[in-house]
């Protein structure tokens, strides 16, 4: 617990009217979007300015607090809840787009900035922002590139970290910077902006984002292809890469989810139909139309039952709904959901469903997939009911070994949600001791006192409460070579 | 001087026939494609594998002394040029491409592997690696990698961090890493990837390197337009991004330029021609079609003298021939030629050009400049003879205005070549002293003892001989606030 005068300080800073401290409040910003842990802070802070949030990290350094800063808590790897002594810093209501430079195709945004809006905004104006994570619809400019968050489009488009230009940081001593800029090629020394990307809150609190737009493609077509086995999906998934069609959607559906889909909002999928592909082509109207014809003689040679094309955005959005549902569908079928986010190389995409199929069996628990085939994401979402310890631990025990079986595959344990407090117990089975020992010194050397937003990643030693996922052989192993920071 | 029994080591480590330290070696080591600036290094190694060179790194904390690694040395910053104590290990020589995954559209090579052909050899597969520096026919990518290079395909496909998944790196402590693979998405930890890349050869010594590859885009066309004003060529440039058109190449060229390419290939510009815009457009047919329209629409409307297009290879060729030897047309005019990469933000491209001239005129050196203008990277080549010290002078003192002019109009003072030796003093023109001081420290904690290329980048200690441009100013504030490292 910080103490009360610790605690009045940092009230004097913000103000009373943007300082909580009621346990409504407390409870209210003591999970985000993940499942199974949560700590009640022991405030909640709203600046009004970046010097605020400067004055509240150098009071941090001097009486030993953490801060958790947290946009819309959308996070699915528990980075912005907090741990003991420690209280949440708020930028959501940050949320103005300050300059739209439509010379340079650049944005200049608070970090409270909604994904979705920026993404509207932008292509009112035949531009275009092409992350688009799960959750844009609530999710903030500043969690995305904390997170470095991925989505729909990675495969053609990539992900956050390629559209952030620059960004203007408070430091975890307290200095403000601004890095990067409007142009596009800089190698004035080390990338700074890179090393805050992703770092999930960690290495500084973000005021300002410098965010790259690209031209909105003029066409795009929709198409929703059902097969009777995963193998043709997934071999046509490969053929249409291979053909050298780089689409801008290219998601997978497992049958499990199908039939939550089906129960839930009755979309019309039979129960002959194993696996569903959807897909997206973009870019010029001839080199959409093109790459559609192609795309239907590729699925037809692998079996497909059903080739839908959409003619309008009506249509669009009606194929893409069972993809946008599928999440939700899977997650009433049991209290908890434990969404994973695992990347293997594309050509080991089947070889990865049929083990998460293995795991699923094995510890007989319930396993839904879904996810961005085309670049080899996947969402494994293991379902089970926390309140029952047999089930739960059952979960805990497919979740490990849908790591390994990642890992083994030359994959990573997480592609998108990052590792927050999740996960930090299972960076090592992907990253050796020297990467691990690297990350660990390049935090010491920019936050000495672990002022920034500790405890997660490989950060093991801040407590936080909840079930977490438990690698005990993980955390024998950083006790015994001391790798706390 | 290093030691004879360190230098002993060394050898011993690596053999004597991979070990040289004669005369005519170490003059040929002394210097890379950066003018004014050298300094011989005591000895030039050829290691025959990863730990090798993990055996030198170590007794490099020993016994302290420097390590240079090199590739082809086609450097335009100093940054594998020598300081004093200091060896170069080379690893040009390592030059196989270790693995093509033609179905994960990745290539693992060694570092010595020449851009160009990297080039060829996956185009001949129907795929693309886009990176493509001025140098691309010697470079190697593992010096591409170091300096983050750039290149004429910038604008619509990025640099070369955008290509790179994986890398394994010797750390300035002697442990060997992979960081990276082959999932497209990867947030697990902080990206230790990106650390390395840009951050010329101060944080790792790369020993295998895995780059990512796209589909060949499956046409593509090349224009070449001429115009009697500077004004109507920056225009049709601004008008052509602002249509939506992304070309893969959009570059100019400038009057002294053209005089000198007249005078040297006489490919028959008249001297009425002002200015040359030479674009390439690439992607599906219909597209690049397209786009080649309404590009002639908006030159012709912005009163172009001449409008070329290829048919076929060979012209394609004849028409970027200009552009080809801009650089060496201007070089055989002076003994010396700086050759700049100062970005700015492309609306601004005309008053950087505008000021260009004037810096030429105040300064009364000649300067041509010619570059990758679609994404406001001009390249300003400052003609003198280092001989003769006014003139040498009047060059550094226009150099030093063009990075101010570049800062001032948004820019940067480098947006391909890196800071090196070259620029280490003018770095605190565009970072503030807090992002220095983050650099600085993750150098210390990374390599606390500072055996990885000293005197780059921020580091201005180590002494190297040559005509180094000096910035006294900033290099009184260095010592002043004791910059060092």
């Amino acid at each position: 617990m910080i103490n009360k005068t610790t605690l009045n300080k940092i009230k004097e800073i913000v103000g009373s009217k943007n300082y909580f401290d009621s346990h409504a409040y407390l409870l209210s910003y003591s999970y985000d979007a993940t499942p199974l842990i949560h700590q009640k802070p022991d405030a909640v802070v709203f600046p009004n300015n970046v010097e605020e949030i400067s004055k509240i990290v150098r009071l941090a350094n001097e009486y030993k607090f953490a801060i958790v800063p947290r946009g819309s808590g959308t996070g699915l790897s528990g980075g912005s809840v907090p741990i003991e002594d420690s209280i949440i810093l708020v930028t959501s209501h940050w949320n103005k787009i300050l300059e739209f430079d439509e010379k340079n195709f650049t944005v200049l945004v608070e970090p409270g900035v909604i994904t979705a809006n920026l993404q509207s905004y932008v292509e009112d104006r035949n531009l275009f922002y092409p992350p688009d994570p799960g959750s844009s619809s609530i999710s903030t400019l500043g969690g995305n590139v904390a997170e470095n968050a991925g989505g729909l489009r990675g495969l053609k488009y990539g992900v956050t970290k390629n559209y952030v230009l620059g960004l203007e940081v408070v430091l975890p001593t307290g200095e403000i910077i601004f890095t990067g800029g409007k142009s596009i090629k800089d190698v004035a020394g080390y990338n700074l902006k890179d090393y805050f990307i992703g770092s999930e809150g960690t290495l500084g609190i973000f005021s300002k984002l410098l965010l790259k737009l690209i031209p909105l493609p003029e066409s795009k077509k929709t198409i929703l292809v059902e097969f009777s086995t995963i193998e043709d999906a997934i071999n046509s998934i490969n053929e249409i890469i291979l053909s050298r069609i780089t689409p801008s959607m290219l998601e997978f559906i497992d049958k499990l989810t199908l039939q939550c889909i089906e129960a839930y909002a009755k979309l019309g999928f039979s129960n002959s139909v194993e696996t569903v592909i959807l897909i997206e082509v973009d870019g010029n109207k001839f080199y959409v139309e093109e790459s559609c014809e192609k795309i239907k003689e590729i699925v037809l040679k692998n079996n497909s039952l059903s080739f839908q094309i959409s003619k309008d955005t009506a249509e669009e959005l009606k194929l893409k709904k069972a993809r946008k549902i599928a999440f939700s569908s899977l997650a009433r079928v049991k209290p908890t959901a434990i969404s994973e986010d695992v990347v293997v190389p594309r050509s080991e995409l089947l070889k990865m469903v049929t083990q998460i199929n293995s795991i699923s069996k094995k510890h007989d628990v319930q396993i839904g997939t879904f996810g961005h085939a085309g670049d080899g994401n996947l969402h494994p979402i293991v379902l089970c009911d926390e309140r029952d310890t047999k089930n739960l631990n059952n979960a805990l025990r497919a979740v490990n070994d849908i790591f390994d079986a990642s890992i083994n595959l030359g994959g990573t344990i997480t592609g998108e949600h990052g590792v927050g407090i999740a996960k930090r117990e299972y960076l090592t089975k992907q990253i050796s001791n020297p990467g691990i020992e690297m990350m660990r010194k390049i935090k010491k050397s920019i936050d000495p006192n672990s002022v920034l937003n500790p405890g997660k990643i490989f950060d093991l030693k801040p407590k936080c409460e909840g079930k977490l996922p438990s690698n005990q052989k993980q955390v024998e192993e950083y006790l015994a070579k001391d790798l706390w920071i």
